[in-house]
Formats: structure tokens, sequence, C-alpha cells
């Protein structure tokens, strides 16, 4: 018996690609299939299958997948649904390893469908072959540089994200994308005949790229087995889902969408707190929150001091607390110790520390930041991010850079290198958030580069630092 | 006595301002009130005042606003606060009709500061000068081509944004330039030491440019006359108010940042619901929903109807019912009438109505959209925007434009003018959603240009109905 490495690997790392239903027409599925790994850096070779079509650009078509000189690990299958099962059996007979069903037109579209789904998921298993899907969008694989999925190459990070929508799933991952979130795998899993969310969730606890697991789900065909999984993995890796489905009306929905039954919704909720699942809200908070969990420490508690300007600090705390955070009154000691760092005139320091207008460089902002950071009764900072006024010079069209200007980029690098210290040097998270305006890429990228997660708004800032105590909470549970 | 309109007008669309304070250095608050207007098109004289200067680029500067040949509308003050009751005091000589102070260092640093706060009000009360702040971070008047509080100009269009706090309010309004939604005015109303946050509602009121009126407060110097002039003031205009302090952490931070005592937060609640105030929850919330109300028409109730591709659907459906939307089942006609567009393999319509891979161009889809306003049941629709394939075709460097992609784009275009005709034809607003990866700014454009706001995720547009729904009982209960 495989183990599920042996059995997955060959669909997210595959040495050679087969696209049987491969498509010169772009408005295809069979199309994007092909066109989508060669222009996005797959390296192995791609076989496509057509018997009605000659070259896709200098690659020749093959009548068969039987008909293809080399080895095939993976089979990408575009065909109508009725020519699924033949096509499975071509797939066995060539020993290929694993497919990726994109074919729609089975369980989702009633009984004759998933009678027609039962039978090749009977003719694969006989056979030894995996298969992600039917009725899926494809995957996406880092580190098989693997793009079935997506118009343009996502970035790459320690995010894995399993959803059960497809479209939907992919928007979701495009927005990450955009936030400047990486992933290491997108996995559109469609009806789960075979492969379930299960199987992908003990594949990726194995996997080395993935820091975290993010689930977009509907309904489960193997929600024990799931929750068994994920009680022992979270040890390790924290596991985030959003769960859709949670109304009447999104309930009625998914019945019609991946044939899920939704269940009730409290039910699920004790389900998640018992295998120590963190359940989002909104579908992108998940990534906000993965973010956090995949790069930050661990903090041993709810207690977070904050150092912001003004509204900003207000509003952090606000949603801090609103989570269930605690934002701790400084004490004496702390008072004394920041106010060396602070100007005279600026008001004493409470928390949060607003340091609007009083704060004379960035070094300064990580001096407050490592003090706060030092104390025992503070688990995490959430902070704003150094600001660069390069970008600041830029904008106005500064010809060259003048002094002031170039010694408060300066300070703001050394800035950023400061906070980036921080979270190794003390056990504990820090959270950022940037001032489009004044933040340049460079200092936020120094940020990021060093594994600081940098947000748009104080909300998800708490959402990040709350999803970081939660799974702290959650791994203190498992291990007792 | 003057009108609100005669007083604040030579703020917001001032002939001539001064910038007392003025500098050429750009790490200084005057090099950025006077490099500011300068670039981004304010249109009338701009003259610098500082003793200490001689010229900023080509503009000589003045040593007193008594030395300017000309008349002088509004003063844009940066001086040290100990300088600012005699600034006033010239300016007041001058006749200058207006200022905006810049300046901190008065009420929220104490009680000194309160008292040189109060000194300043009376010289400027007797002398009928009106102002802006002190400690904010000024103002964008797009009626008035003035930029005194970003560095790029900002979106223009039908929003006013009122915020207590300067930076986090620029910040805010900036992510909301980012997402397409456009500014007519954006006030740093600071101390409200003179004009509050009731004299720029009153204001706004009238304002031709001003749609809706979106506020950051943190608490109100006279909130009776707020809420007195916002019950009128909802009848003709919504107006959409975020609250900071509303937990103890956050509320304790209000009386640094900006001496406001936040108040009970229920109380607050209590007089949104009676004046007519839409809050909201997260700050970045009010501008998706501004953007809806200040270009949708208002609905007869809470009754959506959904378009949208499998999980979109779901999630829709979810975040619509957890605000108390209604997302009605269809009845035996409306899925009659529906079946006369969808292809014949589709599985039944329901509601939300999934079309993943049935419909076969943005007309149908459309067509599917207006066959649900149509129902008297149905009081909106959300429905994703038509995709439009050109962007997809781009980034596969397909060469030329092959036919089925150039008919999908036709499609996309003419689905997009013909979604557009729809809420005026109606009287029902629509709400869409864009899978950026498909959805070519083109496309975007069309539909935004004929004020159909266009949303990432599924829980904006339910917030964007929702707020929508929510107006109209407000305006329902002032009419009766």
């Amino acid at each position: 018996m495989k183990t599920i490495v042996e059995q997955l690997d060959p669909i997210f790392k595959p040495e050679s690609i087969a696209v049987i239903g491969a498509s010169k027409n772009p408005a295809k599925w069979g199309f994007r299939m092909i066109n989508r790994p060669i222009r996005c850096g797959y390296r192995g070779p791609i076989y496509p299958v057509n018997p009605r079509e000659d070259k896709f650009n200098n690659l020749p078509f093959y009548r068969s997948v039987l008909d293809i000189p080399g080895s095939v690990d993976l089979a990408v299958i575009t065909v109508p649904a009725a020519q699924v099962p033949g096509v499975i059996r071509e797939c066995v007979s060539k020993g290929v390893k694993g497919a990726v069903l994109i074919t729609a037109g089975f369980a989702e579209v009633g009984h004759d469908g998933k009678v027609l789904e039962d039978e090749v998921v009977a003719i694969a298993r006989e056979g030894g072959l995996r298969f992600v899907g039917p009725n899926g969008m494809g995957i996406w694989s880092a580190a098989g540089m693997l793009n079935l999925s997506f118009d343009q190459v996502p970035l790459s990070g320690p995010i894995a994200f399993v959803s059960q929508s497809g479209t939907f799933g992919g928007s979701l991952a495009e927005i990450a994308g955009i936030k400047g979130y990486g992933l290491s795998k997108f996995i559109s899993i469609g009806n789960q005949a075979d492969l379930t969310a299960a199987d992908y969730l003990e594949y990726l606890a194995d996997d080395n790229d993935t820091r975290v697991i993010v689930f977009y789900m509907e309904g489960f065909k193997d929600g024990a087995r799931f929750a068994d999984l994920a009680r022992e993995i979270v040890r390790k890796k924290p596991i985030i889902i959003f769960k859709a489905g949670r109304t009447g009306p999104g309930s009625r929905a998914t019945q019609s969408h991946t044939a899920s039954l939704a269940g009730s919704d409290e039910i699920f909720d004790a389900i998640c707190r018992q295998a120590g699942l963190i359940r989002t809200q909104e579908a992108l908070h998940s990534f906000d929150m993965a973010e956090a969990l995949a790069c930050q420490p661990i903090p041993r508690g709810r207690r977070v001091a904050i150092l912001g300007s003004g509204g900003q600090g207000v509003v952090t705390a606000d949603a801090c607390a609103a989570l269930g955070l605690e934002v701790p009154e400084l004490d004496g000691d702390t008072v004394k110790s920041l106010k060396e760092v602070i100007p005279p005139h600026a008001p004493p320091p409470r928390n949060p520390v607003d340091f609007a207008g009083t704060l004379r460089s960035s070094m300064e902002e990580a001096a407050v930041v490592e003090k706060l950071l030092s104390r025992d009764y503070i688990d995490g900072v959430i902070s704003n991010a150094p600001i660069n006024p390069a970008a600041f010079a830029a904008m106005f069209g500064i010809a060259g850079m003048p002094k002031p200007l170039l010694d408060m980029t300066k300070s703001a690098i050394e800035g950023a290198d400061y906070f980036s210290s921080l979270p190794t040097k003390y056990g504990k998270p820090i959270i950022t958030i940037r001032f489009r305006r004044f933040a340049h890429d460079m200092v936020i990228d120094i940020l990021r580069g060093a594994g600081i997660p940098v947000y748009d708004t104080p909300e998800e800032c708490a959402r990040a630092m709350f999803a970081l105590a939660r799974y702290a909470e959650i791994k203190r549970k498992a291990r007792s």
C-alpha cells in the first residue's frame, strides 16, 4: 500500500503530463490546460491528446494516451463526461499515476451523473490511479512548477489553499496574491469523487512547502476522518477553514453547486473547536490570518500592545477587544522606559501608544516596539510599519534627495531591519500596518522578506493577532 | 448672518490661498501645504508666508499675510501653536475668510493647550473667520481643485469623507481610491475647535457634488445638533458613520488622541437608529456602502436575487442572510421564464442562480438579471460582472484575437451595456462582483461609468445591498 505522499506526489510534482482533450480553441478548457503549464514554467514533457487536432505550437498531438512514447505521471482530462470512463481505462493501461479531472457533468447534475462518477471511481480504484475532481478547476503546485488553474502564475509561498469552489476559489487566490500572500499549492477539489478534503489534508500535513493549510468548504464527504486528522495535524501546522452554506439560503445553494449537504452550522462550529480548526467569517480573512501564522512566533497569551498613530491605534484597540484580545494598560516601569525614547513634550505613553508627531525616526519607533515586546505582560505587538519618505519624495518630484528625506529614508531601512530582528529575539509576534502613502515598497519588502506581515487595515491586523493567539491555545490544548 | 455655505465655500472653493509657515524643507508640513496645491491643480494664486524664507520655486515669500498684495480667501496655517493667535489676528485684519489649522499642540495636549485653543477660537469668532482644525491633516476639495491632504490627487466622485483622524483617515481615503471610489471632499476635522462635525454635515447637505456623506468619528462636540441635523438630511442624502472608541481599550485611546469622550456604545447605537445614520463595523466598509448608495436606486425591500457562479453565489447568499436580507426562492413563473435563456441541460434555476458553465454569453447573463429584476418579489440583484476574455487573451499572449474570444469580448461589452440600462428601467439596484482574472478593465469601466458598483468579494456586495435596503427604510421612516 502506497503512502499518501507516494500517491499524490505524481499529481503535484509530475515528471510528465498528458492533456487529454487538449484543444487549439482558446475558448475551451482543453486550450487552457495545455497553454497554462507551457507558459507558466512547467519543466517536464507535455503531451497533448486529441484525435481531431494535429499540433499545438511545436507539440504534436497524440490520438490517445496509449500512443504517447514516454511514461506519463499525470493526466489532465477535459473530454466530455461520457468519454471519461474510457479515458481513465486507457490511463490505467498506460500506467498513468494520477489525474486531474476538469470535466463537469457528474454527481453535481443528478442521478445519472452520479452513476457515471461511481463508474469512473471504480475503474480508477481498481487501476490504482488517484484523481482530483471531477468538476474542478485544476491545481497549482509551486514545487511542481505546475499551473493548471491561473491565468498568471501566483506568488509562491507557504500557504496551501484547498477549495471546493473552483472559480470563486481561484478568484480568492488571485486577490490573496494581489495582497502579497504566496501559495504553495492550490487545489480545486471539485466533487471529491476519489480524493477528498481529508486526503489533501493528510498529504499537506507532510508537505514541507506548506506551513499553513487553508480550506474553503461547502460540505464534507468524510467529515469524521477530516476532523480526526485535523486534531493530530494542528499539533504541527495551523488549519484555517471557511465554511460556506452557513445560513438557510447559502445551505440551499450548496446542494446545486457541489451536491453538498451543508449541515448544521452550530454542529460545524463545535467540530471546529474540538478539532482545533480556526474558522473564519469571511473567505478572504483566511489568507490574512494564514500569512501571520506562516511566519510569526506563537504568542503565550492574548495580551497585545499597540503602537500607532491616532485613529489607527484607536481602531486597532477596538478591533482587538472585539475579538477577545486584551490591550493591557502599561505599568509604571514600561512608561518610564518608553519615556527614554519618546520626546519630552509627548503625552505620557499609554496602550495604544500614540506616537503621532512625537517619534523622530523609525529607529525610535522600533525601539518602542522592542521595549513593549520585552515586557512579561505583553504577548505581541501590532505596530505601523516604518515610514519611508522616499516614495513621498518621488511622488512630489523632488529633484535628487534632500538631506532630511535622505536621513528619514536611511532611518526607515534601519528601522525595518531592527523590526525584523525582534520576533526571533523575543519569541513573540509583530504584526504591522502600512500607511500606503509613505510606505515605500523597499521597506515593505524588507519586512515581508523577514517574515513580518504587513496589512492595510487595523481590522486585518487584529484578526492576524487573534489567529496567532487562537493557534497558541489550540496547540496547548492538543499537547495536554 | 452668513449661511453655512457662504461661510465654508471660501475654505473649500477658495479663489486664493496663503500658506502661513510655508517651508522649503520637504520634511516639514509647511512644505507639503504649499507643494501639494501647486502640484495637484489648484488654479488660484498661492502666497507662501514665512519671514525666514525667500522663494519657493518661482513664488516669492511674504513676511506676513498683511504684506500680500491681493485678497486672500483661505489661510493654511502650519506655524507653531504659540504663534497661532497672532497669525489669526493678522488674518482677520487682512480680511481672510477662512483657515485650515494644521498646527498641533492645542486641546489634545492638555489644559494649557485648551486655553490657547479657546483664545484662537475667540479671536476667530470676533473676526468672523471660520476655521478647520487645529491638529488636522488638511482638506481635499474636488470642486476647489484644492489638495492639502494627499500626496497624490484622489479620484473625484460623489462621496464626502469627514474624518476625526487625519493620518488614518487619509490612509482610508487612499485605499478607497485604490478600490475605485471617488471623493468630492476630504476633511480632517482635527480638534473641531471652531467648525464641528455638525457644521460640515450642514454644509455637505447642500453640496451638489456630494451624494453620500461618510464620517469617521471618535467623539462629538455637539452630538445633539449633529443628530438633529442628520434626521433632516437623511431625507435627501444617506449618512454613513464609523465610530471609533467602541470598546474599553479603544475608548481609552480616543482620550489621548482627540480629547474625545467616546461615550457608551449602546447609546451611540440608539442615536444612530433614531437619527437614521447607517453605522458600519469596519472603517473601510463605509466606502463600499457609500459607492452603492451614491449611484444605485433605492430598493423597495430586502429581497435579493443572486446570479453567480458556484461558491460565489453560496457565499453571497450566506452574507446576505447574515445581514438580514432575504434570498427568496424563485416561483414557478420565474423558473419558466429563466429556462428560456438557460441552456436545456442546465439544472433548474434556484436563487442563487448558478450559471456555472451554462450561460453562453454575457448577453444571456444580462437577460437573466433582467428577468430577475422584473419580478415583483425581487427588490435588487447581486450578479457577477460580465466576463471579458480580452484580458485572458492578452495574458496568454494569443496573437491577434481568435474568433471565439472576439465574439466573447463583443458579448461582454454588449452585456455590460445591457446591465447598465437595467437599474433605471426597473428602479431597482444591481450590485456586481468581478472575477479579476477575466474581468477586463474595459467592462468594469462601462459598468462603473453607468453607476453600477463593482466589488471584489461577496461580502462587500452583500453589505452594499444591505446599505441600500437600510437607507430605503430610513427614508420611509423619515417621511412618515
